[in-house]
């Protein structure tokens, strides 16, 4: 496939410019602040994807944000590919941290990215890798390449949560029917070692609320006398873990599957460098459950992490209060067998007895889902690692990864098909950080590489 | 001096107009934002009290907000009385939990202010106690009654540490020379018992930053790999105390006096409901050190509690996010023998001897002063006693009260005269909280009472 690479030379400076414009639009779904900007965001997919050569497209009206709709069907009997993607980003704070604004793209060269990459939020998570799908049909369709039928659901939820999705794909079983599900929104061991993710970590997001005092109260006439509710969540959030790092929640660990030592041995073979992960995060060491190295750590293991904590007097210089409330959201990461229901039942029990004397405790979950592990014995598996061989010169290797894309244990569920996650951002991307980025190199390899995953599995389908 | 009740109740729509003006100005010492009101603030101090009598008044520089002085000398051979008080106040946040906006005073009645309480930040702490004195020199004055010298020192960084404060008294020891400092800065048991301040305690403010990776991170890339500064800030407050809520630094309570059974005995005598004070809190417990009643551990105990607390993503929402920082601001609370300054110290190094692996800690110390204790057989004392005793009725009775004012330990360093104590806010009036509030009752009970205070004083010094 020589032309595939000469399209993307000829049209390159175009597929930038079109994802620029795509990164403009703040879609943030976690604030309705953001809301008119996630409809518009949808609308200008449904333009990208008509323009591209679907044959039909469709805004889907959900409980909350759109799903984007498209087709291109050239003959019922060949398989069927369903491309997943989202639209909408998470939150750009803190915004100080950014060096250029989150929602004014700019192209930079960076140490790993010497031919420049675009930093905005969304440019790898994922509007970025959802909108090479988008190219790759383009260049299919000029070609008149395109082996298979090709269908695309894009939502505007998955930062949070994905609720609307699973509802839509509950009542869109027949429409989306498929033979695998190619979704990018993961990454890669680095630009010269491709990897797919063959295992992610489902999730459980709760927000708690400590009361005490009925109001705001002086920390000299009161303080000493009444419990402070920041003190108290401190010492609830600190009891959540024991001296060896392991979760305290009672049942946590039941339903988790401990990996064999030779599963270990090939997890370890993947090309891993402590001291330059250490320098890249600036840390004196790393930190974590004993008896886990550090890739362990972050996707075979089972994890709870504070990932914001607010109450009192936050301004400048001193208040010497005692607050009402303290607050705290918490997150946890699941590992395949893990229910994320269950877990988040077993946290709020755990949690709620916590609460000393003196403070009341309310626990609000978020949203959650499942873990999920994929085999590499799959058709899907063979034609994307054939993809990446032949685009980057080396096979990809297998791995776990520590995030979560809940849906993918729901599209198992409700679609009956695998789901292949073709992943070209890389950990330094700082995706969820401030100067989000994704590589030019990245944004034309998938381009790249995807057509070829067309042919593969068509050809292995046969 | 029957007079006095009657130019109270000739005057007191006067005297309420006056304190609401003064309220309308935001004088927050700690936020910057707010600089422009501070000196605002201290111009009208300046104008009430040259109104008010004083022969001479200046504004006098400091390195940060002016000391407002003023004085009228009659007769060198007489005593003279320094009044101290502050027109700096609170910072009003959290503003969504005011019923009325915090700079807009509004007199409401309360169950406990049946004559009406104006509510505004100050109007209790201390605006509306410190007005009493400048309203009871205007009466002395007006009906030729002021038995003595009288000096006026008031202060606008009350609230953020008194650091000009200090400055200003160390050099001008002459100036400022008295044989009695009368503060109004303090609470009473009751409208129906008054209480003199005996004891304050001492207070340590300091600002934890707890550092993890140099950016903020994907919680499901890196979350159980890398140290969560939030989750390592709660372990380390957690353990700042132990299981009987004493505090874990070591040396921490080295110069603590402990009381003798006696004087707690003596302590127990006041007036206390623990129902009432529960309910009025919405407490379903109270809580504290081991050992000790709520009037013990609010008043002749240590303390430590975080008035802040803050970290990672607390927008609406969910962001599935590994903090790079996390911070507290943390006072605590000492009582006499306690040394702030080897307080802060002992903290700085405990603190920072806590941090886990993979973060690094940061403490930088706010401000501080010591704590104080005042003999009940003094002529100041005995004075206030006989003032409060013909305004109310009743005797009032000594009480060691749990705020702090610092600069009363430094008077008594630099200016060698011992500080009474006459408060006439309630614990109710909701100082440092939304709705602050001052009864109309206490304000006009305290303009009658002051001169009282200096008839006494006089007589009891010849």
């Amino acid at each position: 496939m020589e032309n595939i690479k000469a399209y993307v030379q000829e049209h390159k400076d175009r597929f930038i410019n079109e994802l620029v414009e795509l990164l403009k639009i703040p879609s943030v779904s976690a604030d309705t602040a953001y809301s008119h900007d996630v409809f518009e965001t949808a609308d200008a997919v449904k333009a990208s994807l008509e323009k591209a050569g679907c044959d039909f497209v469709e805004i889907c009206e959900t409980p909350g944000y759109p799903i984007v709709y498209g087709e291109k069907i050239i003959d019922k009997s060949l398989p069927t590919v369903l491309v997943y993607g989202h639209y909408d980003v998470q939150p750009p704070d803190p915004m100080e941290l950014w060096t250029s604004p989150p929602f004014e793209p700019v192209i930079k060269k960076t140490e790993i990215h010497p031919e420049g990459a675009i930093f905005a939020r969304g440019s790898c998570d994922d509007k970025g890798q959802m909108y090479m799908h988008v190219k790759a049909l383009e260049y299919m369709v000029q070609s008149n390449t395109l082996p298979c039928n090709v269908k695309f659901m894009i939502e505007g939820e998955e930062e949070i949560g994905s609720k609307s999705l699973s509802w839509f794909v509950e009542r869109n079983q027949e429409k989306l029917k498929n033979d695998v599900i190619l979704i990018s929104d993961t990454g890669m061991i680095s630009n010269q070692q491709p990897s797919i993710t063959t295992g992610l970590r489902g999730l459980s997001y709760v927000e708690v609320e400590v009361t005490g005092p009925n109001r705001d109260l002086h920390s000299g006439l009161y303080g000493g006398a009444v419990a402070n509710p920041i003190n108290a969540l401190a010492k609830m959030i600190a009891s959540l873990h024991d001296e060896n790092n392991h979760i305290t929640i009672p049942g946590f660990y039941d339903n988790v599957v401990e990996l064999s030592l030779e599963e270990r041995a090939e997890m370890a073979k993947a090309p891993f460098n402590l001291d330059n992960y250490k320098k890249a995060l600036d840390l004196n060491d790393v930190y974590g459950e004993s008896g886990y190295v550090t890739n362990e750590r972050n996707s075979i293991r089972p994890t709870l992490d504070v990932n914001g904590i607010w109450g009192g007097y936050t301004g400048e210089g001193a208040k010497t209060v005692i607050a009402s409330k303290a607050f705290a959201k918490i997150s946890m990461r699941l590992v395949p067998n893990q229910d994320w229901e269950e877990i988040t039942e077993l946290f709020t029990k755990h949690f709620t007895s916590l609460a000393p004397a003196g403070v009341t405790v309310k626990v609000k979950p978020h949203h959650g889902g499942q873990g999920y592990v994929t085999p590499i014995d799959s058709i899907g598996y063979k034609a994307a690692n054939m993809a990446y061989t032949e685009t980057f010169g080396v096979p990809a290797i297998p791995v776990r990864s520590g995030g979560s894309i809940p849906i993918v244990a729901l599209f198992e569920k409700e679609l009956k098909s695998k789901t292949i996650l073709m992943g070209f951002g890389l950990d330094s991307d700082a995706i969820h950080s401030p100067n989000e980025h994704f590589g030019i190199f990245n944004y034309l390899k998938g381009i790249e590489t995807i057509p070829l995953f067309y042919k593969y599995f068509v050809e292995l389908s046969k």
